[in-house]
């Protein structure tokens, strides 16, 4: 078998598996993000800064892909929600065995949101469907405007482009308009947030996105179900 | 043949393919280093401004990789020195097969030094040979110290750590001798460089390092040819 049938034969391993788990997640009204940026975009201060702000009663938990070390799943479970680790060792991608197996021992029926942070990359995570109900791609503004041109394919597969940093605006020379503008061409239609982890701006719009989109994605699978 | 037996006979393959290209720089004389770090860290950023400093009559070239746009080779192109934009295509790195195909036309003789710059991605360029001198792996301080810790393979395969945009220190939070220390865990004894793209701050010791580090390349392989 060559290269090229060996990696479709294994995406569609993962589509399959992939499949079984967004049933799951219907089945049980969680909704479920995927999180995907470079390394150092700031998806982990996205998720503590949001998990610090719902009520201690959410129903939420987190699972969190890295290459190595734990770090993540400790920053995150400080706030008394599920957090878990994935360690890749190696691979540069989550897929949906790894979810699987990670989210043995949670009874998804106790569930309303969860989070899967994935591997900083912005390219090989894009081709792993994970049964989530949203991709959404992290930008910083000290990355350049140009990386939905040059990454386009995790931005036309992620419903909400998350523009971070924005706080660091006057010292970075970003235009956002471009960015939006270079996201609107690969991805018309996309939704676009700007928001600053360290300061907070913006991120009111944040956590009405998700309730907006979990209600969406849970009134959804009822008139299908 | 299953899916490692595949990937381990595709890095064979690369490994060969690379064996041949090093043997092909040693002959001509021409350092070669392969730039890696995260999209957006400032690999393009830091050729600009080393290019600009370089005299005219530098006999130096640039291979830039990308998934999407030309935009690289174009920017680095107003040098006046050769650039070539490889294109991937959606490929996640650069291979020695890419490399090999973009250096024809161009005669190594011509040559004392040729910059490749990867794609950008933290993970999986650190698997291919392209059959360089050294990698180097750039980090911006916008994107956090555990970096290395997260990401060991690109840091301890690369002989140098370029610290970029410490012109943004006083704005983010990042502790740059923690940094330092997790780079040294993972590869203890690497060289690490602190400099802005944007100020120039730490320049003169790059353009130091590229030439002692040539010059160093250069005599090893007039001794043992």
């Amino acid at each position: 078998m060559n290269r090229v049938a060996v990696e479709q034969k294994v995406l569609s391993e993962n589509q399959r598996l992939a499949l079984e788990l967004r049933e799951r997640f219907r089945q049980n009204q969680v909704f479920c993000v995927n999180l995907i940026s470079s390394p150092g975009s700031g998806k982990t201060s996205l998720l503590e800064r949001t998990l610090a702000t719902f009520p201690r009663d959410t129903r939420v938990a987190v699972l969190t892909g890295d290459i190595q070390t734990e770090n993540d799943a400790r920053r995150l479970s400080t706030f008394g929600f599920p957090a878990r680790q994935i360690v890749t060792g190696g691979t540069c991608h989550l897929d949906a065995r790894m979810i699987d197996n990670h989210l043995a021992g949670w009874d998804l029926a106790d569930l309303d949101l969860l989070f899967i942070e994935n591997v900083g990359n912005l390219v090989c995570p894009s081709s792993y469907d994970l049964g989530e109900h949203a991709k959404i791609v992290m930008l910083s503004v000290t990355e350049g405007e140009d990386k939905p041109l040059k990454y386009p394919s995790i931005f036309f597969k992620s419903e909400l482009m998350v523009l971070n940093k924005i706080d660091l605006l006057p010292y970075v020379n970003f235009d956002v308009a471009q960015a939006r503008a270079n996201a609107e061409r690969v991805h018309p239609g996309m939704d676009i947030l700007e928001l600053s982890c360290t300061t907070g701006a913006g991120f009111d719009k944040w956590m009405d996105w998700l309730r907006r989109r979990r209600e969406q994605a849970i009134a959804t699978a009822t008139v299908n179900g």
